[in-house]
C-alpha cells in the first residue's frame, strides 16, 4: 500500500534491514489469533501466550534476560553498563481491538526489540537498563476497560477489577490465573518511579497528520483529554403534511444546529477535535417531525482547562438554540478522562533524536488513548508516532511503510544514545 | 379537553344540540373497535360491518334510503325536490388507523347525517340529491393502500388490487366477499360523473393552523402534493480522537448542514412544508466520524410546479454542500403524488357560507390526503376543516371542541342551501 513521500529519507545503514525484520515479525504475529480469517487477540487467552512466547524467544536470542510479572507483562530486560543503574521503559501492547490491523501495539514493541538487537549488535552497553515491555491488555476488548497491563505497572490497577467477567463469565482473577499469572500479587507489578528513566512508546499515528504533512515520524506533545457526552434535544412530533414551518419544534433541525456549532466552533480552536459519532431520532418516520433527538458528543483537547471550557461553550450554545426553538435540553456527561502530558524533558530528547536522525520536527496531539497515560502517573513519558497511511487502525487496512518504521527505529536508536550522553554528563557532574 | 377560543361563536339554534349529538355518536362509534381499549377498525371487517349498520340505522331513521356498492361503501341518499335531479355527494370513511382517534373520517360522515336530519326536521328538500357517502376504506391500515373506497367510486380501482393481502394472508377479493360486496362488480361503482354536483368533505384539519389562529373552520384550496426522497451523504469514516477538523468528511456535518438548509429554505416559501424525519448514521459509534449519513425528505405544497421547483433547488444544495464537503451524494425519489387543487367554484360556495354563517375566512393548504383527492377525478371537490386540538390526529388525543362542529355543521347548512339557490338560478335563466 504505497503513498506519496517527498522527502528523501536518510536512514542509518542497519535501520532499514532492521525495519524489515520489524515488518515481517508483525505478520508472523498477525497469524496468532483468536478468530480465523482475522485479527483478533484478546488477553490472559492461549492465543496471547503463543505471541508472547515468539517474542520471549527473539528476546532471548537478542541477549535479554526475560519474564512474566504477576498480571502477565512480557519483559525483557537489556542490563545497563553499570550496576544499580536506572531503567527505561520502552514498549506497547500485544493484545488487539476485534478485527484489528497489524500495527497497533506490537510496533511499539518490536520497536524495542529491534533497539536493543542493535545494541547487541554492536556490542554496546547504555549507563541504564534497556527493558522493552509487552502489554498484556491495553484494548480491554475482553473485560471491556482499558490499561489492565499498564495499570499494574503503575499501581494503578484496582483489585475491585478482579470480579470483572468477560463475555464467558470468566472472572479476570481466573483469566489471570488460567495464564500462569498470580492476581494475588499484583500490587507487587507496580514499579518503583525511583528506579525509572521513563518510559517511551512507539506508535502508529492512528490519524492522518504525518500523512498529510509527508513526514515519517512526530513528536506527541500530550494524550488528549476526553469529555463525553449524550444530549438530547426534545421537541413535539407532528404531521409533516400538516404543520406549517413556522408552528414547528423540530428537535433533528435543533441537533442539526447543534452539530454545525460544534464543527465550526472546534474548527477555530487549534488541536482541538469534537465529533458527533451518534443520532438516533424519535419516532424516525419520514411523515413525522421528530419529536426526540439523541446524539453523543465526544470533545478531546490536550488542555484540561480549554477542554471543559469549551465543553461549557458548547453546552450554552445548546441551550441557546433550545430557547429559540422551544426545545428541551437535556446534557449528561458520560464519561471524563484528563489529559496526560508527553514530559517536557524526556519529549525534548526525542525531538533532538528526530532532527540528528535528519527528519522534519513535527509536534501533534494524540486523540487516542495509550499505555503511556498509565504510565505517566509513575514516570516522564514520550511518544513517537510513526505515519500510517490514511490514518486508519483499528481495521485490517492499517499500513505502514517500511521506510517510515526505519526512520523511527533511527530515531529510537539517537534517543537512546542522546539518553545515556545526557545521564553520563549528568552523573560527570 | 378545552381551549383558548377569543371568538363569539353565532351558530344556528338547531346546530349546537346537533353537533352535541354528533359528538356523542363518535363516542358511541369509537367503542366500535378490533382492540380492545384502542380504536383500531380496518376494512372489510365484522367491526367495519357493525359500525355501518348503525351508521345505517340512523341514516334510515333520518328519511334516507341506504344501500351498500360492490365494494362495500355505505351510501344513504336524501332525495332531491324534483326527479332526475343531479347529486351532491358529502362524506368522508369509516375505517381507521391503529390506535386512532375519533374524528378522522367519522366526523365527515356524520356532518352529512346531521344535514340530512336538519332538512328533515324543516321538512326541506333541495334541488339535488343530497348523498351521504361513507368510504369503507381510507387509511389502507389493512392492504397497505389508501384510497380503496373512494377510488372504487371514481373509477379508480384497479382489478390488480383485488390480489392484494392483508397480514393474515386474505386477499381484498376474499375480504369484499366476506364483507358482503362483489368484488367482480367493482366497475359499476364509478358513478358517472354527468349526476354529480360535486363532493363536500368535512374533516379535522390534523394541523395547528385554525387553533393558531382562533378560527374554528377553514376552507381548504388545494390537497398538497408530495414528494419523499431518501438521501444519502457519504464522507469517510475516521477516529474521533486523531483525525484533524480540517481533514474530516463527515457526512453528518453535511447532512446537518442540508436539514438547516431546507428548513431556511421552506421557512421562505409560503404554504411550503418540508420535513427530515427519518436520519441514520454509519457506524453510528461515539468515537468514530459517520462516514455515511441516510434521511428522509419529505416536500409538500399545494402546487406541483412550485414543489418539483423546490426538489430541483434542494438537490442542488446539497450537491454543492457535498462538493465543499468532499462527500458524495445519493439522491432517490421514492415516491411522488401531485397535488389536488380544490374546485374554485365549489370552494367560493363554500366559502360564502362561511362567512354567511358569520365567520371570518380563512384558506388553508391540506397537507395530508383525504377521499376529496379521488373523488375529484369524477367530481368537483371541496373541503372544509374542522379545528382540532393542538394539530393532533391519527392519536387517541385526538380532539374537537362542540362549539367548532356546531360551526362547521352550520356552514354546511348554509353551503348546500347556497347551492341549491345557485341552481335554481342557474336551472331558472
Amino acid at each position: 500500500m504505497p503513498f506519496a513521500d517527498d522527502l528523501p529519507v536518510p536512514v542509518g545503514a542497519w535501520a532499514y534491514p532492521a525495519a524489515e525484520l520489524l515488518l515481517a515479525r508483525a505478520e508472523q504475529l498477525a497469524l496468532m489469533t483468536e478468530e480465523p480469517s482475522r485479527i483478533t487477540r484478546r488477553a490472559f487467552t492461549p492465543t496471547m501466550r503463543e505471541v508472547q512466547e515468539q517474542v520471549a524467544a527473539w528476546m532471548h536470542a537478542a541477549g535479554m534476560s526475560v519474564r512474566r510479572d504477576n498480571i502477565g507483562n512480557l519483559i525483557g530486560v537489556y542490563p545497563a553498563s553499570t550496576p544499580n543503574a536506572p531503567t527505561l521503559l520502552i514498549g506497547s501492547h500485544l493484545d488487539t481491538v476485534r478485527d484489528a490491523g497489524k500495527y497497533d501495539g506490537p510496533l511499539g514493541v518490536l520497536a524495542g526489540l529491534a533497539c536493543v538487537e542493535q545494541l547487541t549488535a554492536s556490542g554496546q552497553h547504555l549507563p541504564f537498563n534497556l527493558e522493552v515491555i509487552a502489554f498484556v491488555d491495553e484494548e480491554g476488548l475482553r473485560f471491556h476497560t482499558a490499561y489492565l497491563g499498564s495499570e499494574a505497572v503503575s499501581g494503578d490497577f484496582k483489585p475491585d477489577y478482579l470480579h470483572l467477567t468477560d463475555d464467558e463469565g470468566i472472572t479476570l482473577a481466573d483469566a489471570i490465573r488460567a495464564f500462569g499469572g498470580n492476581p494475588d500479587r499484583i500490587a507487587q507489578d507496580r514499579r518503583d518511579p525511583a528506579t525509572l528513566l521513563g518510559y517511551c512508546e512507539l506508535h502508529i499515528e492512528q490519524g492522518p497528520v504525518l500523512e498529510q504533512a509527508s513526514i515519517p515520524v512526530g513528536v506527541v506533545t500530550a494524550i488528549a483529554g476526553q469529555t463525553r457526552m449524550a444530549i438530547s434535544f426534545r421537541g413535539k412530533a407532528g404531521h409533516a403534511g400538516t404543520v406549517p414551518m413556522q408552528l414547528r419544534r423540530d428537535a433533528l433541525c435543533g441537533a442539526a444546529e447543534f452539530i454545525l456549532a460544534v464543527e465550526a466552533y472546534t474548527r477555530e480552536s487549534p488541536d482541538m477535535v469534537a465529533t458527533v459519532g451518534r443520532i438516533n431520532a424519535y419516532p424516525d418516520v419520514s411523515n413525522v417531525i421528530p419529536a426526540e433527538v439523541t446524539i453523543s458528543l465526544d470533545v478531546r483537547h490536550k488542555d484540561n482547562s480549554h477542554r471543559q471550557r469549551v465543553c461549557k461553550m458548547l453546552l450554552e450554545r445548546a441551550q441557546h438554540i433550545c430557547i429559540t426553538r422551544h426545545l428541551t435540553l437535556d446534557w449528561r456527561i458520560v464519561h471524563e478522562n484528563p489529559a496526560t502530558p508527553c514530559d517536557p524533558a524526556l519529549s525534548g530528547i526525542l525531538g533532538a533524536a528526530v532532527q540528528q536522525a535528519g527528519y522534519p520536527l513535527l509536534h501533534l496531539p494524540s486523540g487516542a488513548g495509550h499505555d503511556a497515560v498509565a504510565m505517566a502517573r509513575i514516570t516522564p513519558i514520550c511518544l513517537l508516532f510513526v505515519r500510517c497511511a490514511g490514518g486508519i487502525s483499528h481495521h485490517p487496512d492499517e499500513a505502514v511503510q517500511v521506510g517510515d518504521v526505519a526512520a523511527a527505529l533511527d530515531v529510537l536508536h539517537h534517543f537512546v544514545h542522546l539518553l545515556a550522553n545526557q545521564l553520563s554528563l549528568g552523573t560527570e557532574q
